[in-house]
């Protein structure tokens, strides 16, 4: 595969497809802060702020700002959300909501705490787009209260109860992760390297060896649960995302013996993964022990698995130049432009059936926005230009 | 078609395929209550409780107690899963839980009121069987309860935001009217009387004439939310579960002029909801106006809308004898028999694509057990039993 090709075309996608549908029709310009319930043309179906989604458009237009070039209408789109977000995204005791009505009033708590990890990532990243201290400050401050909620999930309304089983999920170590890797790379303060250190074994509790994949859930110190369906559940889409934040982890703390650890791992959620039987593509979860899942979605193919394991299988390519990244890369990327880009209306759409057919020809809803399509193919492009 | 080979083949699916597996399969004879979570062959998949699904089980084997044969074996599981119950589904104050662990210690809570209301169901027919005071008296107590907390969610952990629309929920309105009918029926006071009465109207809220459907959520007195997905959500199968709750409550609270209103809905519900492009089949959700859903499972073929279906048509054509219910009839039920029931295993399959093709093959989960399928059999066989 011709890698020149590639970048060109992923260049034209982000630029002439997906960030001009965002940029077009999911912008308040009267309340601040973005819709994300867009249908295919762009249509607006539901007029709420997602709180996820709000902090990741903020994060994904700083970042373009920060890094590709200094375009104002980005600045400014960042700008409008990331003053929406500090007038309204928290309560009295600074939790964040789920969602809130089009003017900002709250609509709706998650007892979980990624709209807080969203919106933490989107005014640093603003932060240093726009040098606005209030960004840094409240962004490090609510990075200290994930961490609290993640160790202690009563506090955003999920009680310890006697017969539930003590799992640590790998999505809390991956938006840690994230998160510190962003503060990191812009603070020298040692603590975030430790933080880091911590946080590679914490990750790697949840590796399965007979199958080279991460578990979702398991108990401390890496426990099974394999007598529940979450202690059995795998999410190839997440795996490989892990797999690349891993490897930025690496970067920042580097470890030479454990980038082939981690490549291993994103071998095995390609191999575990990849729906041979139903037309290719990553399902969206998969039973480690072929018993069934409680997840509807299970076969279902979704978007962002697929920008996240295009840029994996790049990133790995870029580490060792083994060419048996390229082919999983031509494989994913063949199903992947073949699936999912509306290039009717620009961007992509985000849920398909087992046989790769849409079943939504939305293209945003509370859980898809300005974020895994454009980040992914930025990131693939910054590391294609590294590859020369 | 012919009513008497439906009968023969209904009453032979009861009894010799759905009935057996359960009571081979999800009795828990060292704890009390029931396993749900339950593969193709009956093998456990997850030993949790589910609370929906216990109470269900109850009222379903004391319902079949009371009116089809004194088996033992019904009521000797129901009174495992009621006493069950008893001991751990609820907290100190009265909440009940979603899920506890195999032995009953909690698990897990949700912010609706269902885990009672089923809980409640069982506890009223299980009192029925027995005689058994402590049955119906708690099983009363909670009625009162539910509807304390579906006047006010902020008591089970829904608290009312300012941004967030105020729906009213169909689900609440059908399973009020389900309870209180059950308790109509043994008991003479006219509050229940009343209430049916004030329950109809609150259903009836609930209509889009345009469609002749029941819209998931409306406003206070039926103002529509035509901007929010959930203003504009309708699940064909919920809307013709409503209708012979409906018929049923017309029953109770006769009024000759309303059955018309009633039937009219459940021929709009066939009409909007039949998947007349997608191979057939009742869609598990639409949006009225055309628009995206946010269910990812929208496109789905589910079993238990065709169960409702199945009992909701021949209802019809007992009341009216009018031939267009037995066309209906034979379009469902043959979609129905060629794409649900397993007759390797007995049971029936729960969840399909759009085309009909299981994607899943379990036979019970968190929200499919010994319900719907056995009800809907059970209602059919009695009303093909009064059609003669």
């Amino acid at each position: 595969m011709q890698l020149s090709e590639l970048a060109a075309r992923y260049r034209q996608d982000l630029y002439e497809s997906v960030l001009p549908f965002w940029m077009k029709h999911s912008i308040d310009r009267e309340h601040g802060g973005f819709f994300t319930c867009l249908e295919r043309d762009g249509a607006l179906y539901d007029d709420r702020k997602y709180m996820w989604l709000n902090g990741r458009q903020v994060w994904t237009l700083s970042k373009l700002y920060n890094t590709v070039e200094k375009r104002q209408d980005w600045i400014e789109a960042a700008r409008g959300g990331a003053g929406f977000l500090r007038r309204h995204s928290r309560d009295a005791e600074g939790r964040c909501y789920f969602s809130l009505a089009r003017d900002g009033r709250p609509a709706a708590y998650q007892r979980k705490p990624y709209a807080a990890v969203f919106i933490m990532l989107g005014w640093h990243e603003y932060a240093l787009a726009t040098g606005e201290e209030w960004a840094r400050t409240e962004s490090l401050g609510l990075l200290q209260k994930i961490r609290e909620w993640i160790a202690q999930p009563a506090l955003i309304g999920r009680p310890a109860l006697a017969g539930a089983p003590a799992f640590l999920q790998l999505a809390d170590i991956m938006v840690q992760i994230s998160m510190v890797l962003e503060v990191a790379a812009v603070d020298p303060a040692p603590e975030w390297r430790s933080l880091l250190r911590e946080l590679y074994p914490a990750a790697m509790r949840h590796r399965d060896t007979r199958h080279n994949v991460l578990l979702e859930n398991v108990g401390p110190d890496g426990t099974r649960h394999s007598h529940l369906p979450e202690g059995r559940l795998v999410s190839p889409g997440h795996v490989v995302e892990v797999c690349w934040f891993l490897l930025h982890l690496l970067d920042a703390v580097p470890d030479a013996g454990r980038i082939e650890d981690v490549l291993a791992i994103l071998e095995g959620a390609f191999e575990f993964g990849w729906d041979r039987e139903g037309g290719g593509g990553l399902l969206y979860f998969v039973d480690i022990e072929g018993r069934p899942t409680l997840q509807l979605e299970a076969s279902m193919k979704l978007w962002w698995p697929h920008t996240e394991a295009l840029y994996a299988l790049l990133l790995a390519y870029e580490k060792t130049r083994d060419a048996k990244w390229l082919r999983w890369l031509e494989v994913t990327d063949e199903y992947t432009y073949r699936t999912f880009p509306d290039p009717q209306y620009g961007e992509w759409f985000g849920y398909c059936d087992r046989a790769g057919k849409p079943t939504h020809t939305l293209k945003g809803n509370s859980y898809k926005g300005c974020f895994h399509v454009p980040r992914g193919l930025l990131y693939s492009l910054q590391s294609l230009e590294r590859i020369g």
